[in-house]
């Protein structure tokens, strides 16, 4: 196996198995930015290794619809079209509605738990899991070289909203088969205990949608199926009509009532413009936007710049959602910008409004005691839960040398029920930027930083490419360094003391003038301002 | 009163009482720069109001040595260096540490709790108070116009380390007398119930470096003397030497020590060199760099480009401090390199190796029982804090007309024991980058925000003067927009063909030719990128 994405950061997940030459995908998801990749919209998993040997792939195993298990998908599928994706009814039908968006038909196959199917020399079982979002599967994979169980995401509610239990007894049956390698979700691993149920949640939101005095407006992830239900539930007892705001949350909800994941009292969710005419206790809107992302709904409306929404002092916020680590600030952001309205919010810093989806270390003890899996990998995690995962499968017998640490590109071969590093690809980080997909390298990011920290200082000079001579004045100008108008007026006379120099000494290779008055300004801006704008010359022979 | 910052954001404390034409200052500090201001170093209160008045000035109280509470008195004291700068004697020392960088002398005068004295009309009164960093302290005002009791950083430790409790009883007798106006610290109003005593920290760091089997490092905030006391008296129990790392770390200790405010053994410190000289079982290093600054010592070691530590496998760090907001990318960033190198890292999230030090919502409510004030503004806080503040001191009775937000710049005004506000004064961000303070606006902001995300593109072009024609090939070059060198390729014809046109509708005016070329080229780079950098033309007349 390889990971080409999610061992060593949380997105982008992507496990390739290969046997005899055909490969097995599990997952293929995206990374979203972080402070020191500006501009990037997505990342995705380097996607070279499988695209060069796309003929070999024999199916994608999807755990879930999540985002960053899917959101890559398109782009793979751009290279060949009729790979086979096969994974559980939700996770494709999100998958097809996304891929509708890239004008693309994949080829889906519907598995459910317990199925078990064959892709080439690839056996799969599934395995119902639990996790953030319905009908999340584990798949086990057996092989004449050994036998793999891949977790995806998982945790273990032990009262489940639908009832659907993370599937233990048959995780603890495959064990006894022996499991040769354990791919195990690592994201919660630092964290001791258990995750609280689902179920916990429902009497925190009906507590503030019954008392709240005027309108609701409740945040969460557009996929979160089992936490709108709730909403929905409350909605219902307590006289709201509800409308869904924002495209991926109306999108994956109807999608998710058409499977009957989701239960609508008839009458109970309707268009926001009808919603909107209701009076305000009658009122409760879904919406996205619970990571303060600047354009959802949710941030708009914090704005007072939504279209429809307009918020008013004594409306009620609740951000049923979790911050994702680097969005804090712009969560803060739209919490501020809500309070400062008269809006009372209610977030998962002062309200039990949020339980993870990922198992919590008591959790994984569970699954490793169950699998007693002979080498583990664990997956889905910075470093910090990886060493955490590691731990814990220690802790329960494994041996630790049959722990492996195995970040992104890491070959780990399996022979003779050991599992062992045995190499390593290269793999690096495919940005994509506007439309465009792998043009975004270092270099534009290191610029990136420079400009976004200091802005530039540009000097234009026309010199006579017989003498070397300036042709008129040199023309400087700042952008992002200053709001001063005469913030430069001191550095001219230098440029033209060094020009008049660089003539002086018979330089007429405009990119060595170019060089020189690099060097002046500088060190003029570094002496005078302390600062460190890009400099940028441009010398022109006319 | 009128606050010129610490309402509305956490930092850059500063309120001005004004009483006769004379103005009382109640501390200066900094607030620290967000995403949205790129590049900046510090961002400083609006001094203008007091700048403009500085002979008005009868004093400035400090509540204690925090940044956010003393870090811009440099600029206030280089408009007038003679200002009575007021505290108690650790708050004066590091006031004077850092005054000393800027080559400053102030006019310090030292007081403690239980202290009274007055300046011009006004009559102060000190209470001691418990916090973060030693000799906190509230001032009670009295004045013919009324009496303010202004609170500083505060929290209700009922078991403090050094002894030196929240003077409760203080406060409750000056509410006797009548408090017109109280200024109360918001930042844990959202919080219920209470911060957990510092001395429940202790054990937890003893048991880590009791056992840890290699080196430890501890991290934590430069100024938190308790804290460290704590990490000390483990070191000395446990047979480890001591050194300190960072240079805010070894100045603050010594004055602290010098104080008498750390208890140190004979021998325990030693320099950072002798430390690494002993066998690693023998050695604590407290460290800045709890928040991940790039360029601490901690975060130099987690990359392995610290001068003199190089962690190994096996050796313990511990970040005994929070996780300030906005900071968690860096903190995390710095974590995970430890835990690649397989460090242990005991962090907040997952052990209690720190409390807050502010009071939060149960403390608060003692406060206000305790001075039952006639009028209340929250400070020190973003608008969530303190909405939640104006909450609680309703809850206690107080009318909930006279809790007052006043952000920034609000002019509140106290006559006949009702607080009211009265006007508005223009407060703005006083940015400082590099040596320069005050010439970045939101133009460069912006500007640097565009750069940040999409780089620039620039085209450079020189034409005949008299007939506008294009003398040789226009220069295009990108920075921060692709590492592809052929990624402008397909702009140039166009950008020809538009000079082209300039020229034969005769335009020679540079400016004029300047916008047709950033039109064309901004149109070319959104259709084909979908992207929208900067586009900067500059067109030379010769």
């Amino acid at each position: 196996m390889v990971a080409l994405g999610g061992i060593g950061e949380i997105g982008r997940n992507m496990t390739v198995y290969e046997l005899d030459g055909k490969l097995l995908i599990v997952d293929c998801g995206v990374l979203f930015p972080e402070d020191a990749q500006p501009g990037v919209d997505l990342i995705l998993p380097d996607l070279r290794l499988v695209e060069d040997r796309v003929d070999d792939i024999e199916a994608i195993v999807v755990t879930h619809g999540h985002e960053d298990h899917i959101g890559a998908l398109p782009w793979l599928l751009r290279s060949r079209r009729d790979i086979p994706v096969i994974g559980a009814q939700f996770s494709l039908a999100l998958i097809a509605a996304k891929a509708k968006e890239h004008r693309i038909t994949p080829n889906l196959r519907v598995v459910k738990e317990r199925d078990r199917t064959r892709v080439g020399k690839f056996e799969l079982e599934f395995f119902a899991v639990n996790h953030s979002i319905p009908d999340a599967l584990a798949v086990g994979i057996r092989t004449e070289a050994g036998t793999v169980l891949h977790t995806g995401d998982i945790k273990l509610d032990q009262l489940p909203l639908d009832g659907r239990l993370t599937d233990l007894g048959g995780f603890a049956r495959f064990g006894d088969e022996g499991v040769d390698l354990f791919c195990v979700d690592s994201t919660n691993a630092e964290v001791p205990g258990f995750v609280a149920s689902e179920r916990e949640i429902g009497p925190v939101l009906d507590s503030y949608i019954r008392s709240a005095p005027q309108r609701v407006i409740v945040a969460s992830f557009a996929s979160h199926v089992h936490r709108v239900q709730q909403m929905l539930d409350a909605a219902q007892r307590y006289g709201r009509k509800v409308a869904f705001v924002g495209r991926s949350m109306v999108r994956n909800m109807q999608i998710a009532q058409e499977l009957g994941l989701l239960q609508v009292p008839d009458g109970l969710i309707r268009s926001l413009d009808k919603v909107l005419e209701l009076p305000p206790e009658q009122v409760l809107l879904i919406s996205t936007g619970s990571q303060g992302e600047p354009l959802s709904a949710l941030s708009r409306m914090s704005r007072g710049e939504h279209r429809s929404v307009n918020l008013q002092e004594g409306d009620t916020v609740i951000l049923a959602s979790s911050m994702i680590p680097g969005n804090e600030t712009s969560v803060f952001t739209v919490i501020n910008e809500l309070a400062r309205v008269g809006v009372n919010v209610v977030h998962q810093g002062v309200a039990k409004v949020h339980v993870s989806g990922h198992a919590s270390a008591g959790e994984l003890l569970y699954l490793y005691n169950a699998v007693r899996p002979r080498n583990v990998v664990p997956v889905h995690g910075e470093w910090r839960h990886l060493r955490a995962n590691a731990k814990l499968a220690a802790a329960t017998g494994v041996s630790e040398s049959q722990v492996l640490l195995a970040p992104n590109g890491t070959v780990v071969d399996l022979t003779n029920h050991r599992a062992k590093i045995v190499g390593h690809v290269d793999v690096g980080m495919v940005y994509v930027d506007g439309n465009a997909v792998g043009d975004i390298g270092e270099n534009t990011l290191s610029d990136r930083l420079i400009l976004g920290e200091g802005g530039f200082i540009s000097i234009t000079v026309a010199i006579d490419r017989q003498t070397g001579r300036a042709m008129g004045t040199p023309t400087l100008s700042g952008r992002g360094f200053s709001d001063d108008p005469k913030a430069l007026d001191d550095v001219l006379p230098l440029v033209e003391a060094e020009l008049a120099r660089t003539e002086a000494d018979g330089i007429t290779d405009p990119h060595r003038v170019a060089q020189a008055v690099r060097r002046v300004v500088g060190r003029w801006v570094s002496d005078k301002y302390r600062r460190r704008p890009m400099i940028v010359p441009t010398v022109i022979d006319v």
